[in-house]
């Protein structure tokens, strides 16, 4: 795996007239390595050379966790790192870097070289990494139908006098018991809070019509889960039903708009406009979906202005929703993989609204 | 708290003539604004000029969940955040940036602004941060005792027969059930797994005659809690008393030598010249501490070459260890606090090792 990828890359280097790529915290080094750094102050580097071998810099106490093969070069507690890294990458040129590695880092090469340019490896990744294989889409699937199984049973559960964050840990208890390395979030907004896309579970108190959305996902075998289902306590607030029937068949229209050959903007679209028709066009203040594999969002974004053609073997999700300041919000969303002749759902459980105690 | 930070801030930024400061995903953005932006995509800046009011900019759908004192800039999903930072960035001359702040972040601002010197912005903001405030102190204190409860509550387990995953788990619920907002990390290797100071939890039974290190923290009110105890499954292994006794006396004459006046690397001194006379010093393989607040790890670093001062609130820790290859690990980890008269420890559970069943 690691190879092929390897070899991968720097075929795109050399046709790039780029010397070499850089690879650090963040998901193209598990990518290339089967190894992910952690977000540490200790530099984990791997330079792949447009041609040669690459080479895998890590700190001393981290190599006996390390199994890859890439060959590894441990550095020691008094040694400067960055000195290190340096003397493996040209002098001159072009050298591209991992999209979430830390600018300390990036400054402290870019004082060691100054005569190489630096530039965003995610040009260079991106078309890699959004075109899963069948190891990656059977990740993501397995990841998917496990965080189905704790949608269904939250259903079962009593949220009226539980508290947000009492929901979230159970949330999150549920997808590790399901199967997940990692729970990446846990959203659980109640009410007037479920307007706020990204809310944290708070102390707030769940009470008898509350609309809460529970939005969820981690990690299975590397590869994230992502959705979110919505939860009425008894009953639904007023004004609810209407928009959740719009917001129902935009996610259906959005999803079925999916097929090789269409573009991320036009997916967005396919949710927008139904959602603009029901009248609800304004609460809708984000995007219709994000890419999803090795990182919790990554390439295609379903944007409007992304003319990026879609391929077999992406996977994204599809997450429209209605906002409404001070009263609800509601979100439904699945992760999908395109196929041969459309799509394939990755979450499956029923994305009717749920009545619980 | 927003207000003097960024003032002490400026006054630096003024001193040194540097234009502006940015920060995004990392700790100097909750300390100058109490906000804690996701590790996403959409990205998150603070823009603290030299001179004048500072702006946060923030993608639209996070705006509803920030509550900060400084004014806040939603940007929307299409529009392009780069153009608008750099607008409020100065044209010529330095910036410095957050020493986590992604690289494709920076790289997209460099390529704006041709014009500018970025430089870390850690020189900055350590000095700032390195000295906690009364506050802060607090927070790292309960914090501290908190996890001195979950060390107490392990030595009462079973540990025999469970996986490091599993005790991993156990450890994660205590940290969150003690007050914690997050868990961190929670090592648990056994036997020779121990041996790797970063070694993660895996499906490895424990057994008798194991010695487990068990090394955990979380986030409390946004500290961090950071503590490490050694627990033997009913019998210590061959060879691992005398270390214990060598390993014990080292981390607690560290500890002693703390003071204002000292240096970070004396303090590293004092415990590995304790291991090196007990006949362990080629498998101390790491330093002897990291600085602990907004980050699991910040400065001060215990370390040789450090000539830091130490300097009264400072908080770090002390967590000497003894790695044996293939036969077994040791750690004994607390935080201190730098006081006028020396050090107050925040972790005060045994440093005894336990035997457990």
């Amino acid at each position: 795996m690691s190879d092929r990828r390897i070899a991968a890359v720097q075929t795109v280097l050399q046709q790039n007239e780029i010397g070499a790529l850089l690879a650090s915290v963040g998901s193209d080094l598990p990518y290339l390595t089967g190894y992910r750094a952690m977000p540490l102050e200790r530099i984990t580097a791997l330079v792949v050379p447009g041609v040669g071998d690459a080479d895998l810099f890590v700190p001393e106490l981290e190599a006996p966790r390390v199994a890859t093969a890439v060959e590894v070069r441990p550095w020691g507690e008094t040694t400067d790192p960055f000195d290190l890294i340096a003397s493996a990458l040209p002098k001159s040129g072009i050298v591209a870097v991992g999209d979430q590695m830390w600018s300390s880092f990036l400054i402290a090469l870019q004082e060691r070289l100054p005569g190489i340019r630096f530039v965003d490896a995610e040009s260079i990744m991106a078309p890699l990494r959004m075109i899963k294989d069948e190891d990656e889409i059977a990740a993501l699937r397995d990841a998917g139908h496990a965080v189905d199984g704790v949608a269904d049973e939250l259903a079962t559960l009593r949220f009226s006098g539980r508290t947000e964050r009492e929901m979230s840990r159970i949330v999150s208890d549920l997808v590790l018991a399901s199967g997940h390395e990692s729970v990446s979030f846990a959203i659980v907004a109640a009410g007037s809070n479920g307007a706020s896309p990204h809310h944290e579970a708070s102390d707030r108190v769940i009470r008898p019509g509350d609309a809460v959305v529970v939005d969820f996902g981690g990690r299975m075998r590397g590869y994230g889960s992502d959705t979110t289902r919505m939860y009425c306590v008894e009953e639904t607030p007023e004004g609810f039903d209407d928009a959740y029937a719009v917001l129902e068949h935009a996610q259906s229209v959005s999803v079925e708009s999916v097929r090789p050959g269409t573009t991320a903007q036009a997916i967005d679209t396919a949710a927008r406009s139904i959602i603009a028709d029901g009248g609800y066009g304004e609460f809708f203040i984000h995007r219709t979906g994000h890419g999803i594999g090795l990182d919790a969002h990554e390439q295609p974004y379903i944007v409007q202005g992304n003319t990026q053609e879609i391929r077999v073997g992406m996977a994204f999700s599809i997450e429209p929703g209605i906002y409404v300041p001070d009263r609800w919000g509601m979100r439904i969303e699945d992760v999908v993989v395109v196929t041969g002749d459309g799509v394939e759902r990755l979450n499956r459980s029923s994305r009717a609204l749920r009545l619980v105690e």
